[in-house]
């Protein structure tokens, strides 16, 4: 591919040349591909906690950010909290929003598929007799999530389709939250 | 129990008695423990998308805040991004983190347990080759996540662990997460 080329191959704000490079790189080494996460979370008191995001492993070495992120998390009132950010289970759609449009718009670059504009809506059920230990057959967590997608792209209606499930077959936390994660959890004296 | 002792009943900040005024609400009408959590994700091109968090439904009736809640999501250079936000595997991390530690010192709190300090630290394993589609057999989601908590608390050692079960045994993400959760998708044209 000519340079000309390579400067213009940005699809879907993706620059597209990087993501091949970034796979042709994975080929020659496959380390390359391995990233270790991570975020330090602090409690504040009741239901307010925050996470740090900084540094992360990822192609072959230690990577820093100049400033890192904080999140945070509260619950609101009537879960006993102050309402002053978001709750863990908004947090855990948010995550899976963000990354079933991010797996979307890149697989969809990959493929030459140009996307104008992405909204989402995502809805979980949640009972509280499982949280609060009243009814051992209602599960903690959500019993279900719907997810609705609205994509503006010129293509045909069987292709919208295929675009939306560019996301649901790559995206990282559509699988882990679908299928499944093991967590080890180690506890120690502060 | 009398007035005085209801209102002196805030322990690691969480306010028992309401706690208990809730459990009983639900005892008395099961469909009060019913909850939607809801977010509404807005795609802005590349790597770049927010989450807007505002309405639920919970405890009978919908229910709004004030100032609706903006949650980012971008992805490091490494990753084709701008890194101006966490991204969508660091958000899953941070709900994780945020429900463990919540859900630990709220049921500590209904056991009378006082805690003074929570830390944790989360790291999970994602393989490129996953979403990449470079190897079928490495999944597209986290492989593994590790979780260390650190806990500040005048108990035993055998205790401590106990503390940091009521998180694990009780999360909503963490259930979610390890457990798996069926999430439906549909797309439509905007």
């Amino acid at each position: 591919m000519a340079t000309a080329e390579k400067l213009s191959a940005i699809i879907n704000g993706v620059n597209v040349n990087n993501l091949f490079t970034t796979i042709d790189a994975i080929k020659a080494c496959p380390a390359t591909a391995k990233f270790k996460f991570r975020i330090q979370n602090q409690w504040e008191g009741g239901s307010q906690n925050h996470s740090t995001v900084g540094e992360f492993y990822g192609a072959g070495q230690e990577r820093s950010r100049p400033n890192p992120i904080v999140l945070t998390a509260d619950e609101p009132a009537i879960l006993l909290g102050k309402d002053a950010a978001a709750n863990p289970v908004e947090h855990l759609l948010h995550a899976l929003a963000s990354c079933l449009t991010t797996s979307m718009v890149y697989h969809a670059a990959a493929r030459g598929i140009c996307i104008e504009e992405v909204e989402s809506s995502f809805e979980g059920d949640l009972d509280l007799h499982g949280f609060l230990d009243l009814d051992r057959n209602v599960r903690k967590g959500y019993q279900g999530i719907r997810v609705n997608f609205k994509i503006k792209a010129d293509v045909a209606d069987e292709q919208l389709q295929e675009i939306a499930s560019l996301g649901t077959g790559h995206s990282p936390v559509f699988d882990s939250l679908t299928n499944g994660v093991p967590v080890s959890v180690n506890a120690e004296r502060l």
